[in-house]
């Protein structure tokens, strides 16, 4: 892949709020801010350096308690304008955050088990938090088209936000992608593009354009805008801590993809305990997967320190990704905080959807079965505590991936008549 | 059908907070606060008196605003007990209003146009919000089921509720339904039942079930609840003025089913005058529906007072009430407020929802094209005014009915190389 690292619209003046600069997670080479990813110095992924200094801690968190109800009352610790909340955006953020007494009871829980439902956001995934970000680096950045690579949520996220903010939108999919995920993202009206050959041919072709004249003026959202983009991660940390009452859960579940998210909750719950929202205490994040795209839940049991690529074959396609990027990141906090990572059978994936729906009438994607599933199989296990706080993140919406669970039906058939109602023992 | 006018289970000492009885919609007759739906006088539509007497407006306006981010914060107004919020329920509303000035320059609206889109609620449709009310209801009077006949939107949304609250659910469906939408029903794991017959049958035989020993104990949303459901529709009025500022917008427009939603609409602006939370002034109400399923359009155009039924014909099948039982109400708020009621194709209800999507990235149900289709007909009518402040409803999610755009697809297909992407004009 072809990695650029130096920006091609740097401007000093851009204004991303508190974010000062852009900082190397390897090495700590700072660079201004702009649309870089790669450290020029190690080829380590770039992320924000903030400059949280001149915060009160309580007059910051009554500005937060008054901001919106979405994910700008968080705006002071995100790399946004100030008055980001006047600006065109799609405003996901300050989801749900169900008590889930009768999945507690289901699986044992006594020390409180709630469900962290991103299934509320306006695409109805987690994609429209980190996509919310990406779009003000790209306003910020004078660039006119958003664009991504993508075979599902991503898309529609992407779509959705250009849509609104009145910028150009070309989104690059596998040509031969199922029908419905077509139609869930074509209906925003920007360009879809389909590419003869599989995701990793989009994705090389993506790096391929960045580098070229041709994308001039164009934001990847996961690629030239990634650190911006993965901040959004950030705000499901906030949003908990908030929802609990500003305080730390004791045990999270977070689903792992490219291994972002978990690593950005991570960073969000560290930065509120510096700020003083929370009082620090020990927490443990537990990493969840499906067995078949399991790297991260492989090297863990293994002991290793880097992951070995797997090429994915599970019905949780949002969290198909068989290298990544992040996963020596997320073995490094599962272990630090005392957590594990761990993996269900695609059977399990469905039972923890359908448990989920039945106890909490909540319909979560494949990837919501896979955070239930592994947080059943941890408590099962004796990995997970059931007597502490525990939260556990579905990042999307059961409408998307209802093949899943397709085999549900009709639990009776009857004639329009009380006798047939009786017969059937429904009385 | 079968009329049960006398409450079953009537309990002098339920509580349900501001709601002081049930009062004739025709003849005002009043009754105990009970599960019942007609009038014992007249077979008039019951609906819920209240109490707001001991009401201060500004302290009412603080609690308001204090309260939680949905429904519940409109408790003191709600046939809702006070401490609503900390009993199981999904906790629908407080849905964005989305300032859609994309839309307004397309539609050539300049006195600002915004969309309420309540896509946005758990079960991703309105129907959460009179569900939530109806609930509330089926646990005050000590009922341990829910139930409903439906087609759609519906039965997921009483799935889902009894889910969490730790009902049981029987949900009465037409057997040979969609298999996408028996799967967004059966989800839950309710007991969900298939009918030998079309949908009248499935209502014909609900009503046959409250009246029997059978049904003791089963709280029908929709018919032994309905003047509790109906109610919940009200929180969109509030929501709508509450995030206006505290003002009344000066056109709405509204879908209409059973006409009930825009009555309930009507009603709570008119408590919010009376309490004195927004400031008097006129305001229209328009309605919407599909030419397909225009019983209400067809008797405003012609000037009568009755609704004559039809046979409903249209790809907007969560507005496909052939005999609309609140229509006559409705036209009667339509000619009293200045509106007016009005119906758009299919063909224009496919092309508003791509409107929509294209320029405000909301992704609607066949209902939130109905009611983009009417207004941009009504505009280019004359009959509702540009220069005035419009809210547009969408009641519900595009993923529910994704045939309606089946039809929208790739915008290009290229070879994974720069030269195919030139060749496609994409740069």
């Amino acid at each position: 892949m072809a990695v650029q690292t130096v920006a091609s619209t740097t401007d000093s003046t851009v204004d991303l709020g508190p974010a000062a600069a852009l900082s190397c997670r390897e090495c700590g080479h700072r660079v201004p801010l702009g649309p870089v990813f790669a450290c020029e110095e190690c080829f380590g992924p770039l992320e924000i350096a903030y400059d949280f200094s001149a915060y009160d801690t309580e007059e910051l968190r009554k500005q937060i308690e008054a901001g919106p109800a979405n994910i700008w009352r968080y705006a002071p610790l995100l790399p946004v304008p100030a008055d980001v909340a006047t600006k065109p955006n799609i405003n996901p953020g300050w989801t749900q955050l169900v008590k889930a007494d009768n999945l507690a009871r289901e699986l044992g829980v006594t020390g409180g088990l709630y469900v962290k439902d991103d299934s509320g956001n306006p695409t109805h995934s987690f994609k429209d938090r980190v996509v919310a970000q990406a779009l003000e680096a790209a306003r910020a950045f004078g660039f006119t088209t958003l664009s991504c690579s993508s075979t599902g949520n991503l898309a529609g996220a992407v779509g959705a936000a250009a849509a609104r903010a009145g910028f150009r939108s070309c989104v690059f999919i596998p040509h031969d992608l199922e029908q419905g995920k077509v139609v869930m993202a074509a209906v925003y009206g920007g360009e879809l593009v389909g590419i003869e050959g599989n995701y990793d041919d989009v994705n090389r072709f993506c790096s391929e354009l960045i580098g070229d004249p041709a994308g001039e003026g164009w934001g990847f959202v996961n690629v030239n805008l990634r650190p911006y983009y993965a901040e959004g991660s950030k705000t499901l940390a906030y949003e908990i801590c908030e929802q609990l009452g500003w305080q730390l859960p004791d045990q999270l579940v977070v689903p792992i993809a490219s291994g972002s998210q978990l690593t950005k909750i991570d960073k969000g719950l560290q930065e509120l305990i510096k700020l003083g929202l929370v009082e620090d205490k020990p927490y443990k994040i537990f990493g969840a997967q499906a067995e078949g795209c399991s790297p991260v839940s492989t090297a863990y049991k293994a002991g290793h320190d880097v992951v070995r690529p797997q090429k994915p074959n599970t019905i949780a396609k949002s969290l198909a990704i068989g290298n990544p990027a992040d996963g020596p990141y997320v073995l490094d906090i599962a272990r630090r905080t005392g957590g594990a990572v761990e993996d269900v059978t695609d059977e399990q994936v469905v039972d923890a959807i359908k448990i989920l729906a039945r106890t909490e009438g909540i319909f979560a994607e494949t990837a919501g079965g896979v955070t239930v599933g592994v947080t059943k199989k941890l408590i099962e296990n004796g990995v997970l505590d059931p007597t502490l706080t525990t939260v556990v993140l579905n990042t999307g919406d059961g409408l998307k991936t209802l093949d899943a669970v397709a085999g549900t039906g009709l639990t009776a058939t009857i004639r329009p008549n009380l006798d047939s109602f009786r017969e059937a023992g429904l009385a």
